[in-house]
């Protein structure tokens, strides 16, 4: 078997990229974790960065490896570094049992690891382990605990960032379905922020971003009233990420 | 001489800090630089990660080590990682001719560079410039062009972290002095983000987030009308600072 476990020449020493991929499914903020082989523990897609690519490039790289999942907009968030990180960790006996005759100094070194996040809508996705894992799967963003060394930090991060960036930035394209009601984009926005929102205020705030398109349906076969369905304008929508949402200075 | 160029053994290869110092003063928004030897080009404070410290600790020892700036908050905001940035980096002849006998090999490499900002009170700042330079000063951001490999592409990325910032986060309190008066906080933002802004608008949205305490005191001797002073109130600054402006969701 040939992996790119066995390439460690062709790497940058001491760097390292870990991916947070959200999605949303069913009302619940999920992100994207392999379980490890003989460990019963999860960790997020990550890799190292070739001699000759930029970490974006090397971010897509390894997310496209480990996921199989294809041209994601990945932001790089933050970088995390405590000397102690990459002390014990519990992916160096996987990669020594699966080539045995490896030189495991380049893994034993001293990583700092750079996060990226991305948004992507769950229904596209067909998660594929790598040889380290026995699956790739979608894990509850609460229920996402049991993860190697610093990942925990790596996720919360991801969330923290992805929780500013709500401040200024339009969100859910990738997230939602192409028509979906008012409510559903309410519970997106309160799923990641983790508090309820005022559904009056919100309804008024999201309006007034123009983004949206309300169209002539509703959902029907639900509880109470009919909601009207909506989807993003397109156009206004990429106008807002580029220069930011109306609400700013 | 020894300078902490000649021990390279006790950093890790591949990974370089750079650090954009904001200040503002006199209605410009400024960033401090180090003028290299011989060189007519200018280069922004940075340095190396030692093998046993975090990337923010590192990067608040080579504030102080560069510019004497000691317990400055510095955030990091992005890395920079295209493959050719390093080659041909001016700044090896300059450390070549320091010392002579060094092995050079490790400035050689290809380096990814994390980028660090920071806000400084322009008043409170000494600039010390290093072995490498012949001074440390504030250029103004506008004229901040003549400087060495992508150090314009950093500057350039910490102020837009700054601009994306002022949308959920208060800013002022390390750039203004104690008391102020609304058209210098107004002429702050409008310098940070490029563009002229409504007074009105300005006012009434700065006075909604609750972090700006009127003094019983008027600025004299100014055209027109007398304006009054204000001055942050810090409880609330600081709970904006951890919260997120009202504004937010």
């Amino acid at each position: 078997m040939n992996t790119p476990y066995h390439n460690n020449q062709e790497f940058l020493s001491h760097i390292s990229i870990d991916s947070v991929v959200f999605g949303f499914h069913e009302n619940e903020l999920k992100v994207l974790l392999l379980e490890l082989k003989d460990l019963e523990k999860y960790a997020l897609p990550g890799g190292f960065v070739k001699k000759d690519e930029t970490i974006e490039d090397a971010a897509s790289r390894i997310l496209k490896w480990r996921t199989g999942l294809d041209e994601i907009f990945l932001q790089q968030f933050k970088v995390f570094s405590s000397p102690d990180r990459s002390k014990d960790n519990p992916t160096i006996p996987i990669i020594k049992s699966l080539i045995p005759n490896i030189d495991i100094s380049f893994y034993n070194d001293r990583f700092i690891s750079i996060g990226f996040f991305a948004l992507v809508e769950y229904t596209l996705v067909n998660p594929n382990p790598d040889e380290l894992s026995i699956k790739c799967e979608w894990v509850n963003i609460d229920d996402a605990k049991n993860v190697i060394i610093d990942h925990s930090d790596i996720i919360n991060g991801a969330l923290e960032a992805l929780r500013i960036q709500l401040n200024y930035s339009p969100i859910g394209y990738n997230l939602l379905p192409q028509k979906f009601t008012m409510p559903e984009l309410q519970k997106l926005y309160e799923t990641i922020l983790g508090k309820q929102l005022d559904r009056r205020n919100f309804q008024r705030k999201i309006l007034s971003y123009n983004i949206l398109n309300r169209l002539d349906e509703k959902r029907v076969g639900v509880a109470h009233k009919s909601p009207y369905l909506y989807e993003f304008d397109l156009e206004n929508y990429q106008k807002a990420l580029e220069n930011g949402l109306k609400s700013g200075w």
